[in-house]
């Protein structure tokens, strides 16, 4: 089936991906290893200015959260206290034929036989999510451990630290990115659903009683967050967890949700996780986490707003959002199509191309100089392209959104201006070669 | 014993990094988890700056490195192929008795009973080194995988993907920033040596014959660029690795080592790992890993010159080498110890500290504005601090490395201004509030 120009469909974007540089999938020489990718020389790039972009918003924008970086690898017990050993985990079922396994809550309430060869399934059993290795050189159960499921709880077990070294007051927050792993057994769908993934997490501790008032507050938050670095607000919506679907931990949880071809997916989620967290960790360890109020003179257990975002899920939807396709007149006057990521300028990857018109001996000199002279600055990722036809090369960066396309060419050897076009208008103004890294600081940085 | 005043030692800046928020012990409330550290606060700006100047130095200020982010995760067969499944390995003796474990190349030669109770020791026998677990359901040797013990086979494996979408020309380089992991028998030295650790490698892929000239072009470079955020020169050094400790790969290798407490340690190992790496993901893989050379028109398999560093390292580096204790006097004429990390401004994990001179409801209004004013360009790091003495803040300011602390006293409500406090001369200047972003600027962006 042709697919329908316009449209933006996985396929059309997996392509893109590894045409452009963004996304290759993993260990792909060897096969791959399944629903794993690596992030390209482009990619790498937008996932930096993304965490880079939330960092900075909630972290050097406010005072009242603190970053932190815990190890992936932590002691067992953090497991047990979060609930993760008992309850992370699918109800599973195996043919006893073919051996194939799957997810039995998938399975219609009827099946009884395998869907791959027809065989008999066994009864379902619990499957833990989490991946165990073993630390130190004995493989057995005393030496243990798991790659983190999530970055949460590398804040809860740090809050007393936090708390004594920054001497904050409630409310306030630790902010965290990192890496997280879950042996899902049902992936797919791109990056949108993978085994490795990152995370970028705020667990923001509150007084009791004005928990359901910041949870609403960094809903909100979170949700202008997305449309200000330019996702179309008819694509999100906010959607409140039924009491049956919340997670044990959670008094409510809002899931901020993108329209993905295949439907509504989760982007991000807003949890209330109450005081469960820093209550088990009291209990299980033995120390007091707690919070001593001034104005009260008393203990008291903060309660925890949990905004918990994916960074590979933000990329994915920022990808497809910014996706165009459409219709341009060449030098000849024909129609033909160009793709264009209109990427938010703080996001782009590469913030600005310089290109020469021809590989001329006298214009790759002065291009050079020109890069050179916004390459220094150590502000921005710069291309230099000199492959190809000039048209050709406009198209390559439209498709890995370039803001700006700076184009040096016979004139700016006598007139030393260049030509800047603008991605999303196609419009080019002519500038001169030393006003370029101002005016790129005030296009970039603003 | 007293330790020596003056003198940084590790266990002065142990626990001057749990005080102040640079480096917890991970999972600490459960007894920590052997060698295993979280950054705080302070810590995780520490780390993210230096990750950012190398990433800027190296991919932001170049035009023939780009990036990549590659999946911890890998196929299997990478580490076949890379010779880490069969040669990464330590020779392990046990003690029958208390069942301890001994590298035994660290044993003396002549030793046959154990070390702790005298017991009889096993032969030795090898021990990988590579954390395995268990992808999907099933714990079997089908499903394992590894945790990467390194972040360069990313690139390697990526080559291919990396060269057609970049299109870029020998001599260029990937460079990527992750975590990777070692089941270490030996660890210790705080955050020296460590299973989980980060990494911070470009692999420079060059023509066959050049690669000498590389390898010392970047072992220069890259010990230039330790010594140019202030790692002073008399405590690094470069060693060259004798002909029997070089890895299988490598056809010559140059450490740069920093003098610490224990004696010389490895920071960052250059190496000149040649066509290896390649041609084996080319042999295993059946993939052609090579290079059209348009100039020969002939293929070539490029020479691999390899500096890699590590982050936590560096962080310990810098920590140790910025590390001053000195006498200074007091309001009341006495001598007291003043404890200074004089961290490079761009290492600075926060960049300005706005200190009301009191809790004063005048002072505090206007503190905050000032808070305010830079704290709304998002560029910096900033804290806000109003608690004991602004004698104590000063000192908590010096002992977290801030290079400018900001002081609102009563004078500014008349005149406003503020005064500036520098870090390493203590000497202070009175400036109008609204310069304030410009001049942080010029000191901090330069």
């Amino acid at each position: 089936m042709p697919e329908s120009p316009g449209v933006v469909t996985l396929d059309k974007l997996v392509s893109l991906c590894k045409r452009r540089g963004f996304i290759f999938q993993n260990s792909e020489v060897y096969g791959g290893l399944g629903s794993s990718w690596d992030y390209g020389p482009i990619g790498v790039e937008l996932k930096r200015n993304l965490k880079e972009l939330w960092w900075k918003d909630n972290v050097y924008r406010r005072n009242d959260i603190v970053g932190l970086d815990a190890a992936i690898l932590m002691h067992p017990k953090v497991w047990e206290a979060s609930g993760h050993l008992e309850g992370f985990s699918d109800p599973m079922t195996e043919c006893k034929q073919c051996n194939h396994r799957f997810r039995s809550d998938h399975l219609d309430a009827s099946t009884t036989s395998c869907p791959d060869c027809g065989g008999e399934l066994t009864e379902p059993r619990q499957f833990n999510l989490m991946f165990k290795t073993f630390i130190g050189p004995a493989e057995d159960t005393a030496n243990t451990v798991f790659l983190r499921p999530e970055t949460a709880q590398g804040m809860f077990v740090n809050f007393q630290n936090v708390l004594n070294s920054s001497r904050k007051k409630l409310p306030f927050g630790i902010a965290q990115i990192g890496k997280s792993f879950r042996n899902e057994i049902t992936r797919g769908n791109f990056i949108f659903r993978t085994r490795e993934f990152e995370q970028m997490e705020i667990e923001f501790f509150v007084r009791p009683g004005t928990d359901e008032e910041w949870h609403k507050w960094w809903s909100r938050n979170r949700f202008d967050w997305y449309t200000r670095f330019g996702i179309r607000v008819e694509n999100l919506r906010m959607r409140e967890h039924e009491k049956d679907e919340l997670a044990h931990y959670a008094k409510a949880t809002t899931d901020i949700e993108y329209q993905f071809p295949w439907g509504w997916g989760e982007l991000e989620g807003i949890a209330n996780r109450t005081d469960f967290d820093l209550r088990r960790h009291s209990t299980y360890s033995g120390e007091d986490l707690h919070y001593f109020d001034e104005e009260s003179g008393s203990h008291l257990t903060p309660f925890i707003i949990e905004p918990s975002g994916g960074v590979d899920r933000a990329i994915l939807t920022f990808l497809m959002d910014s996706y165009c396709e459409e219709s341009v007149p060449t030098n000849s006057g024909k129609l033909e199509t160009r793709v264009v990521l209109k990427l938010h300028p703080a996001l782009a990857p590469v913030k600005a191309a310089i290109l020469p018109l021809s590989r001329n001996e006298s214009l790759v000199p002065l291009s050079k100089s020109v890069l050179e002279s916004v390459q220094s600055t150590g502000k921005w990722n710069i291309e230099f392209d000199d492959a190809q036809s000039i048209g050709r090369r406009y198209r390559r960066c439209d498709e890995i959104g370039v803001p700006y396309c700076i184009t040096v060419d016979f004139q700016s050897l006598e007139d030393n201006q260049v030509t800047i076009r603008d991605r999303d208008s196609m419009s080019q103004i002519r500038v001169p070669i030393e006003s370029l890294p101002t005016l790129l600081s005030e296009k970039l940085d603003g």
